[in-house]
């Protein structure tokens, strides 16, 4: 991956991280700004560079945010491969969620409400999913998709939530059917140490689900495990880890997070119960499902659920970042503040009262930190997600 | 296929054919009847035979149906190759619809309710989808399957109905999730002369939406535009048969029937709209998915759902029956009377107004006549249903 800094936006980026919050909000603002493109390399290799670009300007119905810090993701490596471009009519500015402060409001936005419920305001904390530009110093938000942050959580750790936590709660209770007020079906999460899978083993125990947590890694299993998953597999090491998880789940699994697809088929198929349902958000196992699993779907009436978020209509996000403000963000806490409530083993407290944490591997400074996150990603270094900061608070 | 024929069973047939109304509801039940159960060959042929059997005794909330008529399914092909065995609990004789009058009722039956609203009373025509026992003289029935039959139309007409147009209604409404009250989807049928396929088209001509014929037959082609079809299009003729549907449905189609699976995966991917809902109900094409279908189904956010009818309860059941009762009863018309408002392009009745008509290849005299169906039907000569006369009404 080879990585092009533009001079001038070095030193923008500099000069805003030094920058108090005072002087970002009460200030005038810039006109131009750093931010993140895909320059994908010859072969299709992976790239991006940063590069100066207008502040943009928020339309009636959106904000101006500050962009405090970002998180980085899979389906943004494949941006950066030239593989996926932005949705019709989004920028093509990387990033897909941002945690900043709202500088400037739209000739309606006033009048609109936030996922919180209030109206935004100059000042206001916020996370949220976007389209695109969310690797970038300031970005246009819809106001329905800003989610307002607590106080008392640092925006560098509530930047690790937007696109996971949203994902995770679509998978669960959008696409997945569950109640957000609980029940008792048991749910397989692949990818267990993931964004998405860490967050999801958190939402089901707070839910008093149980959870059966897949991955490839033994650190992985030990978190999931940590963050209240009731049993464990290890695909790499367990051959026929399909049968364990059956074996493991009376009856069959309610439901499967799969974000693995086509080399995990038949398994999924298999350890669906009658009437199951199987969502469906990514492909890391290829768009090819062999074997003859149809016939298991069929007898088992299997409902297949594929989904993604980024192309959905912002009435359908706007729905989503209330949900999250509402079942989630009260109860999310700091990682540091860890360990009190949740031993190594998981159960120290009640399925549903300990704090919702995001997993953090590593925080990184300035944007062009994005391409050295984007090559750990591939390299599978992580547990949890990367987070870049942009500027201080 | 071989067909044994018990000699005291084939004179009970004769018996019922000569026999009264009168004399078969007002008389003492006999205590033995005909039924068919599976033979398959040793090397798994599906074969019948006629056995003599108690008749059964009702349930608390069944009643006894003296069988009129009845049908002829894939399903039992397969339970008579004993390759598909009844589900547990259920009765090893063959059949999976009937069409009949009420000759007694199980302790409880008086003080539940048909399909059609009201108790059931001895006399009661009615037709109803069974788990297993049809094709006998006498079954027993749930007493919320059992759906009315308006006086004008004769039980032989009436016994091509159950399972066709029941399944036809719980794919399009139930699984498929359209509003009985009508839209603007359009909707793909696969095996558009089948029995279910020329029952789908009518349901979805009576609800204003249009639907795109998919079949290999020109006759069966010719039937589904007399039914209503926007467009037919021939599979075996067309190698691009899948884009050609897609071209004739601008965005894609909302809905396709798919009894096919395997050998149709990726056009069915394919021609699908963003949101599309993918109901797979049958495998005739096999249940292996070759090719990178997976990466459709992601990006259009297609919901594959799969369904079967047999081993669904009670109550779901009963549901299809209440829809099936209501909303297309009163509206269905003997095929005899054809083609006064129907005509040969399908368009002389409005949309809304054209009388249903189940589609009926040919009418067999007794039960020993399910071999013939079976074998006509495995050399796929039939558009529409082989309707088994059982006994007089």
């Amino acid at each position: 991956m080879r990585l092009r800094v533009l001079g001038g936006c070095v030193a923008v980026v500099t000069v805003a991280l030094m920058a108090s919050t005072a002087s970002a909000t009460d200030g005038p603002l810039p006109t131009t700004m750093c931010a993140l493109v895909a320059k994908p390399g010859a072969d299709g290799t992976p790239a991006v560079e940063v590069v100066d670009r207008p502040v943009p300007v928020p339309g009636p119905a959106e904000v101006l945010l500050r962009v405090v810090a970002t998180g980085t993701n899979r389906a943004e490596i494949m941006q950066a491969a030239g593989k996926v471009p932005p949705p019709p009519g989004a920028t093509d500015i990387m990033g897909l969620e941002a945690a900043g402060v709202v500088v400037a409001l739209g000739s309606d936005a006033a009048s609109l409400s936030t996922a919180g419920g209030a109206p935004p305001a100059i000042g206001l904390r916020a996370i949220a999913i976007v389209t695109g530009g969310g690797q970038a110093e300031f970005v246009c938000v819809p106001v329905t998709a800003l989610v307002p942050v607590p106080a008392g959580l640092p925006l560098e750790v509530a930047a690790a939530l937007p696109e996971q936590w949203t994902t995770a709660y679509q998978l669960l209770f959008e696409v997945g059917g569950l109640d957000v007020a609980g029940g008792d079906e048991t749910v397989v999460v692949y990818a267990a140490g993931s964004g998405v899978g860490t967050a999801a083993l958190q939402l089901l125990r707070m839910t008093g689900r149980r959870s059966v947590a897949v991955a490839g890694r033994a650190d992985k299993l030990a978190k999931a495990a940590e963050l209240g998953a009731a049993v464990t597999v290890n695909y790499k090491e367990d051959a026929a880890w399909a049968d364990t998880v059956a074996a493991a789940v009376p009856g069959g699994a309610h439901l499967v997070l799969d974000c693995v697809g086509g080399s995990f088929f038949e398994s999924t198929a298999k350890l669906l119960r009658t009437d199951g349902v199987w969502v469906l958000y990514g492909l890391l196992g290829g768009p090819s499902a062999p074997g003859p699993a149809l016939g298991m779907l069929l007898r088992k009436r299997i409902q297949l659920r594929a989904t993604t978020l980024r192309a959905r209509s912002d009435a359908y996000k706007a729905g989503l970042a209330a949900g999250l403000a509402a079942n989630v963000m009260p109860r999310i806490a700091a990682p540091s503040a860890a360990a009190t409530s949740v031993s190594a083993t998981g159960d120290a407290a009640p399925a549903g009262s300990a704090p919702l944490r995001p997993v953090i591997e590593d925080t990184l400074d300035g944007l062009d930190a994005v391409a050295e996150a984007f090559a750990r990603m591939r390299r599978s270094e992580n547990l949890g997600k990367y987070v870049i900061r942009v500027a201080a608070e």
